[in-house]
């Protein structure tokens, strides 16, 4: 097993020996340099859940929503703190090498911050890596496409090849690369739909922070006052389809999640208040907290109904201008959340959203 | 059981009494109020099959399909018909409340109108609610989305939180809201795909009333003249993920389902003859029957195999100019389709569509 | 047998003589004539192979890939040269008529060339009938769409009235419609996603022409220069969901594939990594190889993770501007990809592609 390792380790040191660029064209270098920490957090039952963190007491599942301007270089350094002999356990294969990576859609990036095996990209155990991620700036001479929007990264090597064990255990995270004039939120939520799993943002009577009178936000309670912008990070993780659906409140379907003040309404962009969603997709929703419609526990939930019945269902907690609920309505929504909650295995678990 | 009745019936009491306003922002008094039936229709087979109609007599699933102009606000008052012995045969817990409800998409709601258990806005047997839906119109100056689109409205509280008996037993129906300007269609069918059920437009040999020959527009016939505008409500329900193909035609993937005349021709905006359909997603269908192509039997089926081999198959019957259809295909057309509708099995039924 | 194979031929025969037009409007006569072989190949383990081809010899599967312009009109005569016998056992009723077709999506067609039973458009074993296709250019005037796109062939008639077990043998392949001014791409690849099927680009040890130290481009090789335009025509077929994922390189989801210059670039077109893909849809990807990411072994593959770990996933080799691999890489590649292939099962084959 040492000798794999070390085997593993060799090869990603080789592949940074200058074979390949360290960091794509146009970035001359990080504009910005982070530490993101992959530790184990405490199981599950039995589910093994791991996280990336800024620090390591402050890792979670999904990871830090991650925030670029398009133009920026950011030098992302992985410490692995994830015991050897966990991710020896979660291997598939036992010539598959131990390690946790980087992996990001969206941006740009060399060989050397792929995240994969045979790119060698990956961090041993007890090892760092920096990762180099370029967010692209549309360029209308070369038709080269620009990468604001909004996105996800993930570990690549944990179990096997594709990363499916890490990903299952939770590394993984939202990314938004922006554009000058972009809307501005009042706050972002990451909201991941799996497969095995309830929506991850509320993770049952124990831990779950949202107290059914009076609401307020916190790390597993989506929570928003009258009129604040709300953007949701929406991504899908594992082997099912779902269709994300929110009540009462509706999107446009563009990079943005709006279509902007000045901007034609065309016909041509939809606005739903439905997506489609399959394992590795992502996309924002950009609302106004009850525009028009008011305050409320506002549904949020996959409308594929064996999963909506399964507890792939939470709620937008929309307060008045002053930051409480409307009378009333307490004890209705926890009559009606306990069954739902009961419907929910323990694995069913979910990750605390960022906020 | 009659004291959770009571109890439900108290809470959505409770939930009008002014905690939450009764309409959306914009919509100061109802412009239109309809009446809406929730009946039971008789079983397929073992299949309990329930339907709204605009009278308890043309209750139907789908629904009827609805109809609204952007900024126009509609009352629907819901009569619930449906026997309390049959809420309590589809409820799947105990202590859940028995009623029906009206949930609806794109458009705007209180929670007064969301139709859910938690908001206490549903239909206990043998009550009636009034839901308030708006159709917010396009804002340039707030960026308000507008609600113009292809939806739908459903039952979210047969059976359990999600409605999901409930739409299985056909408790669902399609909208439009349009905008000024917007292409008026000679004839609109709603089209559903569902889980364990076939394409709901051909309910078999003994209800089909599709004739071989010379096929006319009934309420299990998709059928058109050369030149007519057809507008298809395409609705998604269940659990599983659909491609819908139309043979022979395509349309614009817009919010109207063409490209409007003067509008230039964008490479952004797809043309497609097949559409991914999850559950809850619903989108409009917008062609000139026959252009092109000619008249015939033209083929509309899910494009997953084992779908389209279980019986998710249907025809456009295409007619010539004089409404008849060109000699020589009706013994084909009864040879091709006897084995599809054999593979069909009779709880694989479907639903009748609107015309 | 012989007796449904006579009365098969006697209806396609019937519907030959004029009951409906043999080409759609707008097309005079056809601009240009081709052969297509529809032939036996080779066994897959006990999986039935069949292919298209322009010449009998060249058949494979995918097909050949066809090219268009909007406006054009393509006579395609189909040879069936696939022995009644296989044709026979694919057979799921013994009532269904033996043959193979050619049904298009995007271009227009009458039910003369729709390659559907009830149309009687196919092909008995032995026979030959030619389909018409008109890439109807777009008309501002009547509202026509046009027709170009990334679209794809297939058989209606093998095994039954949906050809499933002929689209399951290889009967498919990929079609793209260009308008004048198009991005001519470098090279272009078919790529499949089906079920039971892995990524249909790499055939596994013995039939893989992929070298591992310096690959070149080949039948089941993704090999593409720093600098070179890359357009793959991606095709769903079969049962299941798929997401494509590319890593390192990212396109416009519009109708080519790119935001062409001179476009100003909007908000409302996707720049994506990852397509939801279900079956018999199809998109174009185009990419330049390498751009800003530098050579390597790009990944690509199903991102639902299951899928991945079965073995859909291949890679875009991606050489520098001199033609060859930079060195390093190949033996990590070969590491890498070793269990990959040992987890795809025989019968999850694949195709090679075109290009």
């Amino acid at each position: 097993m040492l000798v794999t390792v070390l085997g593993a380790g060799g090869l990603a040191a080789a592949a940074r020996t200058g074979m390949f660029a360290e960091r794509p064209d146009g970035c001359v270098k990080p504009d910005r340099s982070i530490q993101l920490y992959a530790v184990e957090l405490p199981k599950d039952g039995t589910q093994v859940r791991l996280g990336y963190g800024l620090t390591p007491e402050t890792a979670s599942y999904p990871g830090p929503l991650m925030e670029m301007m398009e133009g920026e270089c950011l030098a992302i350094t992985v410490h692995n703190l994830v015991p050897e002999a966990t991710l020896a356990a979660l291997r598939t294969n036992p010539s598959h090498p131990l390690g946790v990576s980087l992996h990001v859609h969206g941006v740009k990036y060399t060989q050397d911050s792929d995240g994969t095996v045979q790119s060698g990209s990956y961090v041993p155990p007890g090892g760092t890596r920096t990762y180099t991620w370029y967010a692209q700036p549309r360029n209308t001479k070369t038709g080269a496409q620009g990468t604001a929007g909004y996105w996800w990264y993930h570990d690549h090597v944990v179990g096997g090849p594709h990363g499916t064990q890490g990903l299952a255990a939770g590394l993984f995270g939202g990314l938004v690369v922006r554009r000058p004039g972009d809307p501005k939120p009042d706050r972002s939520y990451t909201v991941v739909f799996g497969n095995q799993q309830s929506i991850n943002l509320r993770r049952g009577e124990a831990t779950d922070t949202c107290a059914e009178v009076n609401p307020q936000p916190g790390p597993t309670c989506l929570v928003a006052r009258m009129g604040e912008r709300i953007e949701l990070v929406v991504v899908g993780i594992g082997n099912d389809m779902h269709t994300f659906h929110l009540h009462g409140h509706s999107w446009a379907d563009t990079r943005t999640g709006v279509v902007s003040n000045g901007q034609p309404f065309a016909d041509s962009v939809p606005i739903i208040d439905t997506k489609v969603l399959g394992p590795a997709q992502s996309f924002g929703v950009n609302v106004v907290a009850g525009e028009s419609v008011g305050p409320g526990h506002w549904m949020l939930h996959c409308h594929m109904q064996f999963h909506s019945d399964a507890g792939m269902s939470t709620m937008l907690h929309v307060l008045d201008e002053n930051g409480n609920m409307p009378p009333g309505m307490d004890h209705l929504h926890a009559a009606a959340a306990a069954p739902a909650a009961a419907a929910a295995p323990v694995t069913d678990d979910a990750a605390h959203q960022h906020n």
